[in-house]
């Protein structure tokens, strides 16, 4: 599309109904705060230009809208006295004169590229005015649109309608494109005279239509515009996010046995022939290559999982944590920031962090990096075909070298050479028919706590 | 509400069809038997005096009933004849003359307060029987209430009903208000002449009217009438639980990223701008405080996380879990019986148990507080800004003294003083070319044990 | 029933729409492979012979379908000419004269027993042709079944349908019984005189008919009858599946708190009032006694829990697990290959494999049998009463006698004599004001990065 587009991004509302310490549009969807989707998908939809509407946490909320590809402008709204009045906020951007004005809202993360597209099409096409709508089975409280002749006649709000109006299906999303050149014009012309003294941007339908423009509904799936003024509706966001993504996923050739138990990040990419089992959480960061297999009750963030490699169950994946092909992250296990070689197997109860794990190595079960001194972080590296010991603890910095042996138990201090085995452990001792007389004291210390008790 | 007020729970039920060792009224919802729920309701809608009517497991249910604010006396229904001939069996406390009688059901514990008041408002407005009943798509099974200029005029069961009769969507839930001075004569009329020779309860409407007294019904909602027969009914009666009170929290202004994933308590408090993720089960005893985050895959239980903690992912909090301010507890972590001082971090691996942790201490991945000797428990001190090494045992009775550090690995079998390093472990030795011998003897192991095989 | 019969198994669909390297019907459902589902309902409804149609991944398709009870044959389908040209591969099948023929399909695994055998009861009324339908609100894109006098006069397909055609909500599942003397017989009557050239099966009703025979249609709920062309319809495979025996589980007398969070594995068998908590997974191969307690967070696969034992939470039963009564696995616990005793805790972090653990002994938090040397697995025997401090690691092969004791932190290689106590760590040594040295150390450390970064 040549055409030049503007969009204006309402965010600045107070959103107490969130109860909330932050701006609404700051909360996060999959792992996104909302007012990023919206950016993301401008900027999908080919709009360079954006102008933010900002109110509460106005330094936070831009910082969170920068996105690739689009030059965003804040603009504070001060005053909160209706849409149309928030619009005017952006006044010096929209004076620029850009072909199209594209109205949307901080809130609304759902909507994809294409009712935007569909409304832009409607100014090409000659209308003034295209407003987007969906069609409910639950309209109450929606504005209706009025249609007449495939013209959109007036957007009816619920109070003021008829009872044959409130019979239509078809409501206002409040997403609406403007014809660039005339918005400002249009837009002044909204007044305050109604009940609540506030400027409406639904009156601009009717300004249109009274100047003789054309004005216009176009339709899109209800699921995109659904909005947030609490948490719940926040929650149904979320869910109606993961329902469309999890569907998408699964259809490119991903098995997820129970989608419903497996959450996204709006990033999150899963090759062909990938398993997800039940229960897994995706954090921001996460790509999986195909035929990777993510086991129940794992949690992935920032990470790389290559082909065939297998996680979980029980298993997290921390930043950083790049897993080569066929290796393997089992059960209660953390990898943080370490590359984990071809074929390793990190299986049980084990901590790596800021470490190289070289190919075709076996981490015994309860082996820790020891990678923090209590102010510095240090690196641990493990050559190909090394075998650690069960319970170790290596206390970076150090080196284990190819094919080296720490025995279980052992606290790994220096550096191992290659095939050297190293032990760092007491050696055992029995004592006959102690563990009778530990017993026998420790029945006496119950006996006499209770006496004193 | 100035009248006196009885509740009689019905309570004897032999629910067969639960299929379990105990009587049904026991089987929890969110955490609490559900004759704690209903226990809870009388008390919360300010009823003083209940009547439980208790058979199978009397005394195991009447322990569960105990609630404070409320004086339970408990009566068993030796037969079973009916719920009329139920409700009689408290004939004792029924004879003592409240205003009011209300009769409800220990299988019934989504009811609220709101329908009991308004059932007992009918009756301080003159009427002698008051119905609680409920719309519903499905009416099948249900006895339908019919009503004739505002009054009850009869409960009509399905099979007696006429085809117009089943057309009524509006359902009787059982429970009823009674005018409590003539409460006892008009129960002693109800009789068994009918098919199953049973006594019911709700032929107590037509023997009102009969009288020339006021029987009316009052509206509940559909979601609070649900009962429990079966284990799929229960679970049903769970959801619905879980549902209402995942809708309030969020309402408070708790953001849950996947409710239906959240597992609340009947008890449980979350303070505003906590944040829960995906998959977290709160067991009892559960306080969480404001802008505190529950990472996925946590399970709490009598636990306490104050201001700006974080738990989780994979952590456990048992009883007596006492996380202060900004304390972390971090994956694969269990924690019972412990304070957890204000910045603290328990990040991986561990297991702290009957322990006080002092201010700022990090706690190393898979260190054990060695609590146990198999007979005794006993505790383990550490004090504020203290490190300790990962995989350490601290063996308890032990104290570690602010500021000190433990090394690695060690056995900790002795107090720590301040600022002191402790280290208990052996000490490192590498043996050249050793891995490769052992390696070479395993495989001649492999292939020895082959030859035999 | 005495009549033979005859299923053919259609399992060569290309099934482009999985996206999968491999054939649609290997995909599972429930841990077990669709084919698996299909040939195991085959032989409950004592059908003891079959024909396999294969295409895809013949060899391993054959493999998977093998069950106990049934005789089957594969046949290549090597060219795709529908359905009718699909079934006459097995044509040497056909041909041996089995009473009944039942074509049905791999991709069908939830049909039950019941439509098979309603079906073939038609066949023994005389049907020539017995189709399974079922009704749906949904039947855009089914073929309609067209009724009258009882009988099935033809089998009308979405887009040869008149309007009032489609407003039939009677469908075909594409499951049928077949006369099996005259099978063959009708089978190559089918003609591909249409516009995709294709031999189309549904054509029988028609042919049969036409030959003065009867063809009839038998219902069967439509939750049986859900087939599956991508991943996301296997998903719903999946949860049908589950809802359905999740059901039926309860009702025999099993707690889930929140069955939709449980998630059953095909032979998956729960004793009566066993209570499963939230998040639970079960793999294939797992009994559980009666009493016994899953918490949240458990994943089971081949494993058997005893009657009063309790797993989880966030534990992992690995195959060959097999937990006595009473017996406990606690959290972040993983047990494989092990026989545990009576009353034996195995309560926090810990790994035990290959391993035996006797009746009432502890083992402590941490604890490792370091069981793999690389190379050969090795035994970890552990007899009753013991006690194995936290943090242990036991390297097999290894004893550990009656009653005896190691301390915590012990690395243990010799046996253990009973009643003995082992000790294999080092001797806790404090450096009095050290820890601030290593503090100032780390702190210069840090600058001195800081500096040069």
């Amino acid at each position: 599309m040549s055409r030049t587009c503007l969009a204006v991004i309402l965010a600045a509302g107070d959103s107490t109904r969130m109860k909330s310490s932050m701006s609404k549009v700051l909360h996060p969807v999959a792992g996104l705060p909302m007012i990023g989707h919206v950016m993301r998908t401008v900027a999908s939809a080919g709009i360079a230009d954006v102008a933010l509407v900002l109110g509460r946490d106005a330094d936070a909320v831009a910082k969170a809208a920068a996105v690739e590809g689009v030059n965003g402008r804040t603009f504070l709204q001060t005053e909160r006295l209706g849409t149309g009045h928030a619009v005017l906020s952006a006044r010096a951007a929209i004076a620029d004169g850009f072909d199209d004005v594209l109205v949307t809202y901080g809130d609304a993360p759902l909507v994809t590229a294409g009712p935007f597209a569909a409304a832009r099409a409607q100014l090409a096409a000659g209308a003034d005015v295209a407003v987007i709508g969906f069609h409910t089975d639950r309209p109450t409280g929606y504005g209706r649109l009025l249609v007449e002749n495939g013209q959109l006649v007036a957007i009816r709000e619920e109070k003021d309608a008829t009872d044959e109006e409130r019979k239509v299906t078809w409501c206002n999303s409040g997403i609406m494109a403007i014809n660039g050149r005339k918005a400002l014009q249009l837009l002044e012309k909204i007044d305050n005279g109604n009940a609540k003294g506030e400027y409406y941007l639904t009156d601009l339908v009717e300004i249109v239509r009274a100047g003789g423009g054309r004005a216009v509904a176009v339709d899109a799936p209800e699921a995109e515009m659904a909005g947030c003024n609490n948490r719940a509706e926040l929650a149904v966001l979320e869910r109606l996010w993961q329902e469309r993504r999890r569907h998408d996923v699964m259809l490119s050739g991903v098995t997820m046995i129970a989608p419903e138990t497996v959450f996204l990040a709006y990033d999150t990419e899963l090759g062909q022939d990938t398993i997800i089992e039940p229960n897994v959480v995706f954090g921001p960061g996460v790509t999986v290559e195909s035929g990777a297999v993510i086991h129940a009750f794992s949690h992935l963030e920032g990470a790389h999982v290559s082909s065939g490699a297998t996680v979980g169950p029980f298993a997290r994946l921390r930043p950083g944590a790049n897993l080569a092909a066929q290796s393997k992250v089992g059960n209660f296990c953390e990898v943080k920031k370490a590359e984990i070689g071809e074929g390793a197997k990190i299986n049980h109860l084990t901590y790596i962090g800021d470490a190289i794990v070289g190919a075709h190595t076996n981490i015994g079960a309860g082996t820790i990096t020891c990678n923090y001194d209590g102010i510095n972080k240090h690196v641990t590296q493990i050559g190909a075909n090394a075998f650690i010991g069960s319970n170790s603890s290596l206390i970076a910095p150090v080196s284990i070298g190819d094919g080296a042996y720490v025995g279980s138990g052992s606290v790994i201090t220096e550096d191992v050479p290659a095939d050297a085995l190293a032990l760092g452990r007491g050696r055992q001792e029995n004592k006959p028919e102690r563990a009778k007389v530990i017993r026998e004291r420790a029945l006496a210390f119950k006996a006499a706590k209770k006496t004193k008790g």
